[in-house]
């Protein structure tokens, strides 16, 4: 077998069988592909895509490259929820203490991420004194003490994904959906998890801006996981302008403790329940998806998912007192308000301008090596669909440094309409095994 | 400027600009853009093309990547000829002499070249004594004084081209049309001369096997002419069948004695002819076509032609004495006839059978560093067209150790049928800046 061979196979259109992707796999992974060769081969994969066969060959080609977590000693099915990433989208903190909270095991790793903010694991470290750096065997006691651990992946996962994703990122080869999704769910294969319960964002604060774009992907990956065993189910969920009201990492934090308190955003706890509702019915939890939503909603009501939270930060070494007390987290120097020069409905809130602005601020990862202030970010005052007078605040700028042009970012990332804006829905389509 | 920016305007159908593609050009030959991003480039632009700016901009910034030749020394305008490649293509032998004897100075650099036989300078290092190197000085002189001279190219001519040939070798990415056009009018460029002929093959043993890729081909390479004001035409002609009778170094050096005696094969004399027509056309010789063909034709009449190429061998080392007893070239140790095994016409003979068993016979190079052995190769004893009674010979092929599986493979390339077959056209088209 070639390289050159299945390139040109790829390029004239040709179906890869399973035998040649892992010998591009473990050649690449081994070095003895090159760069190049690669670099041709994904290019070709943008052009000519992949079938599913392919991707899903692809994605067990990755995710076997290099150590798989072994959550075997864990009681229970063991669910895993993943975004694809937006603004604000501090779900997992919110979710898998819910999803505990009904005694079924999140046993979740998180990266750090470069995007607008840092990854889950940035924002718990916001919370004074707590670990995401624990052995395998302690996260798996833990798990099956309390039903919930959340650490750190560790680096030896899925190597031939870090390598492909680092040449993809300079070859402008990363925006093909086969290639996206094989590294999404090659990782989430690799961390352990028996299914998935995936978030695809959509709108402009999201990898693909498109809905059709969004359905593409969302399909390919429920169709991964249903052709390796793997029971996936996505919801398609709106990323257009932020979720919630808090894009930062120590104000991310507060945002999941006000709404495990019942008292957050509307859209963020309400796509909250929804996912804890999938996850309760992949893991064989509820018998369906109205029954799972009232059992979350339950434990959100009773307050089992904020105890949960505070258990978790307990066992992970953190401060379990910032539960009551938000003023032990973070927190910026500036407060600055930015007010609307105009009365009327906000009819837009660009997620990925606001997204940028707080990654300027320090919230977010420019490089890989970039530290992460965690007490810097945006909150808003106001969502889309809301009435505001004329100098009364849309967003509260929080900064370690005196201002700029932020004030003016920000307020260009909002518009204002006279008429009433047609709201778009929080939760686009759900895309199960049956769809694909 | 970023090549990821450049790869990712391309990948999405963008035109890159005159500054882009020097960028690339000399930041690729001076190894600041990688190979892995120069091979995603080139497999977008497989897919995607380059206009015919873009196209010329590459041909000249991979031209002017390394020395160009200073022809300006020679009296006249100097009209390069140059062939897309085949089997059996033995043209410039007869084609320079011709026109050198109209006192149109043909001052022509050849490679050696990777095919089913070896390069012009190959062929003419059968001829004993002959020396293809010889200084740039010498080499102006002795065009002064003849008007011809045949040397070997230089390493340093266009590296860029060198480097990025490799590259696409390696990465599925040789067949682009954009790219094979600016690799080959690079070349051209670099070599020094005032314009050029081109015999863009069309057919089974030609690059571009079918007709309507020959003709954008042809008419890629006559707009960058144009664009860069060298005055270029090509004829786009058959490569279906080998062109003449013989297929091997020293075989086609006795072919070219053989057309330039009169006693020729029609199809070769002819093609010569016409492409030698072109080059007093554009050398400002000849006032059109027609014109210029009577003037070739009588010389090849005259045995001028035939003089003149006794005159080169003279000048450049050779034995002269070759041109009137043909047994001083290298011969093989073996002579085998492959007989027909029915009467009938022939109908197709499939030129890339042919040269593929050429080559390996040893008269063509496997890899850059095989030596070619000048005395074998295949000599057709039918054409297509051409009537054959059962057992009447085919073929000779030339040998130097005992043959296996030849004879039937040569068998194998002629087809044989009852019915008259319709002839392919021997010069398909011409393509002239009017066109394009």
């Amino acid at each position: 077998m070639r390289a050159y061979d299945l390139i040109l196979k790829k390029r004239n259109g040709g179906e890869l069988t399973t035998a040649e992707i892992e010998f591009l796999i473990s050649g690449y992974t081994a070095g003895e592909i090159a760069d190049y060769q690669m670099a041709a081969l994904c290019m070709a994969i943008y052009f000519q895509g992949m079938s599913i066969r392919e991707t899903a060959d692809l994605t067990m080609a990755m995710a076997y490259s290099g150590d798989v977590n072994d959550l075997s000693g864990i009681e229970g099915t063991v669910i895993d929820k993943h975004s694809t990433g937006g603004v604000g989208d501090t779900t997992t903190l919110i979710v898998a203490p819910l999803v505990a909270s009904c005694g079924v095991p999140v046993a979740k790793m998180s990266g750090r991420g470069l995007g607008h903010t840092g990854g889950t694991i940035d924002k718990l470290e916001s919370i004074p004194g707590f670990q995401t750096e624990i052995s395998q065997t302690e996260f798996v006691q833990q798990v099956n003490q309390i039903k919930l651990g959340l650490i750190a992946q560790t680096e030896a996962l899925v190597p031939a994904d870090k390598q492909l994703y680092a040449l993809r990122d300079v070859t402008a080869t990363v925006d093909s959906i086969p290639l996206i999704a094989a590294s999404i769910m090659s990782k989430k294969i690799a961390s352990g998890a028996d299914g998935f319960v995936l978030d695809v964002k959509t709108g402009r604060g999201a990898l693909m801006q498109n809905y059709a774009q969004s359905e593409v992907l969302a399909k390919t990956m429920v169709a991964i996981g249903k052709k390796v065993g793997k029971p996936t189910v996505a919801l398609i969920t709106d990323m257009d302008q932020p979720l919630g009201y808090a894009v930062g990492n120590a104000l991310e934090v507060k945002e999941a403790i006000s709404v495990l308190s019942g008292q957050g955003a509307a859209d963020l706890t309400d796509l909250c329940l929804h996912l804890g509702a999938e996850m309760l019915v992949l893991a064989g939890h509820s018998p369906n998806q109205e029954s799972g939503y009232k059992v979350v909603e339950q434990k959100l009501k009773s307050k089992a998912g904020l105890e949960k939270f505070r258990e978790l930060i307990s066992w992970q070494g953190g401060d379990p007192r910032v539960v009551g007390d938000l003023s032990l987290l973070p927190q910026a120097s500036y407060q600055t308000e930015v007010r609307s020069r105009q009365s009327g409905y906000v009819s837009s809130i660009d997620a990925l301008k606001i997204g940028s602005i707080a990654m300027q601020l320090g919230a977010g990862r420019k490089t890989k090596n970039s530290s992460i202030d965690l007490g810097v970010g945006i909150e808003l005052k106001a969502k889309v669909g809301g009435y505001v007078e004329r100098d009364q605040p849309l967003a509260v700028i929080h900064s370690n440094q005196p201002l700029q042009q932020e004030p003016q970012l920000v307020l260009n990332a909002f518009s204002i309409s006279q008429a009433r804006p047609q709201q778009r829905p929080l939760i686009w389509a759900k895309i199960t095994e049956a769809d694909v």
